[in-house]
């Protein structure tokens, strides 16, 4: 483990760093953001099997990247022959896809490393020269990610005036992502071009990925933003401060149902409530045509400590009964947009996200 | 500062308590709840006035009730004339009412304790005499409260019925009032009874009175509560878990808006959205016919580190923006019934409040 200064060797805070020196997975720490830089030095699937479990890199495009990265760690060491060296392939991406249940993107990387796997094997490529493609199908999962979040960002920026007010909720930004982010992509590039926008930053308990990343990333970059709590985004919506709700996604079914961090469902309604826009900006690989609502994505339930004593305090008593589920699935008739780097969607979803993925 | 057993001299825990033996006012510290009982040992009016601000005392009916043995302590050492003592009662009344701003019972508990120092002055009353009748009103204040809760509590439970999940938002139980809450009353009167309650209790951030206080006060007595996020209501709503919410004040306007913890506002547009009755439980002296509405109601504002390190750990990045309201109004269209000690008052609120308080 390794203790960086804020200084990276990119000019931005980047969530998922292959170390090429090392041949090792640079994973930021971001249990530990704002008040600490760490970065995790990975060289097992086991390592970042774990740190995908213990939210050590979340976000659901940054978990994809990493997994990538896991399955080419979890490769590298196996001798024999291209059929053992696929066969190794094809066991560790079932192995990682064990690390979290909601994330699509996971199981989308995954896939894609188990296709190139298979490919690569087809072609009666040597176990050495497989290896070392993997690994570049793990960087070009990254960088096509940020090419895929600053189109993101361009076609959810269309939406935005200078001068509004936007609403996130959690994290879906470059700590999110290879870079830029989904839903903060617009911000970073309104900051870039001197358009204001006005973002508050939902705190979003239990694991306050809005008050430690959010607000972190872009108050780095220089952009206006507001810590709230949860429980204030209906006060500031009602004072007509919010002209647009704007978050990520770790999976939208085939008609447009969308999972992400509880509360995004709370705060889908309110600004519907208060007739303002709900956007939900995802790259297409969040979105999967064989889910087909969102009463069958899996949500993850996790341990009470979270709420129980998520500050290092206990902030509630003793064996009190606890409710901590990790995501919730905001209904389709909520949702204004659904935002990709193919442009942007709406209603009537079934039809649209089939048309999109049909063109694309 | 005394720290106590859980066991106190009253078979509940009594948030305010006046001890004749030393003649001081022993306030449970409720800022170190659940993990901690200590009763804070007060003797002057400054030491009240702290307390309320400070947050060690909360909840609109308790900081009326202390705030009214505050008066008796910062008049008993006044020397002089039945004059001198009416006018140091007034002055301690007009600085004890600087302490908070939302809370009309403050004013109220006040007014009353004004009042009663003019009549007593009028009757030509000697001084110790007078200081005596002083300290006799604030203990009627706080035995009346007692009763209103339980009051408040019967009618309320009249509109729940068995196996019900009822949702709460901050505190507004046995520990903000002399005994039961308002909109706790019912959960309590509901255990003894044998008729089964699922309570979930929002956690309120910032201060967490949910999990702090709800949580621990209806988890000592036995009755089915389940901690939640803030976030989390619109989850469960969804799920169907929630057939009412009941939820205490802080001040009720003339037409029926409702002042409460930041917070309030979103579960209540939450309820509606889902078609749950949204109620507001209080004691008449929280209703204030003198506010027309709840655009007149002051909303205190507090500290940022609340938000960004309110549980001794630094959460949020370093001089990030932060806006941190202590209350939310939520418009009287938003309120299925207030539910006062004198019976259940629905719309239109204008006239229905008038009346009430034309019959009492």
């Amino acid at each position: 483990m390794g203790t960086l200064d804020n200084q990276t060797t990119a000019d931005w805070l980047q969530s998922v760093r292959w170390n090429s020196a090392d041949n090792q997975l640079d994973l930021l720490d971001q249990r530990l953001l704002p008040d600490e830089i760490v970065y995790l030095e990975l060289t097992t699937s086991e390592q970042v099997w774990d740190a995908i479990k213990q939210l050590a890199v979340r976000g659901a495009p940054a978990i994809g990247i990493a997994a990538a990265f896991g399955v080419y760690l979890g490769v590298r060491e196996t001798s024999g022959s291209r059929e053992q060296l696929l066969d190794e392939a094809v066991k560790q991406c079932d192995y990682l896809a064990t690390s979290r249940p909601t994330a699509v993107n996971l199981f989308w990387a995954l896939d894609r490393m188990r296709q190139r796997a298979g490919a690569l094997a087809s072609a009666g490529g040597e176990p050495e020269a497989m290896k070392q493609a993997l690994l570049d199908e793990a960087k070009l999962i990254q960088s096509e990610d940020e090419e895929t979040c600053r189109l993101i960002g361009e076609h959810a920026l269309a939406l935005f005036e200078d001068g509004m007010g936007v609403l996130t909720h959690c994290n879906a930004g470059g700590l999110a992502t290879a870079r830029y982010g989904t839903a903060l992509a617009p911000m970073y590039l309104a900051q870039e071009r001197g358009i204001h926008l006005k973002v508050y930053a939902d705190e979003t308990r239990p694991v306050l990925q809005g008050a430690r990343l959010t607000a972190f990333e872009l108050q780095q970059a220089g952009v206006d933003v507001t810590l709230i709590c949860d429980n204030m985004a209906g006060a500031i919506m009602n004072k007509g401060w919010v002209q647009a709700v704007i978050v990520g996604t770790d999976r939208v079914a085939a008609n447009g149902d969308v999972a992400n961090k509880i509360g995004t469902y709370s705060v889908a309604v309110l600004a519907k409530a208060h007739g303002i826009p709900f956007y939900v900006a995802c790259p297409m690989s969040t979105i999967d045509l064989n889910t087909p609502n969102g009463d069958d994505i899996p949500i993850e339930e996790r341990h009470e400590d979270e709420i129980t004593q998520g500050f290092g305090k206990r902030t509630a008593p003793q064996g009190i009964k606890v409710y901590n589920p990790a995501f919730d699935v905001t209904p389709n008739e909520y949702v204004t947009a659904i935002i990709t780097e193919k442009g942007v969607i709406r209603a009537p979803y079934n039809e649209n996200l089939k048309k999109l993925f049909a063109e694309a």
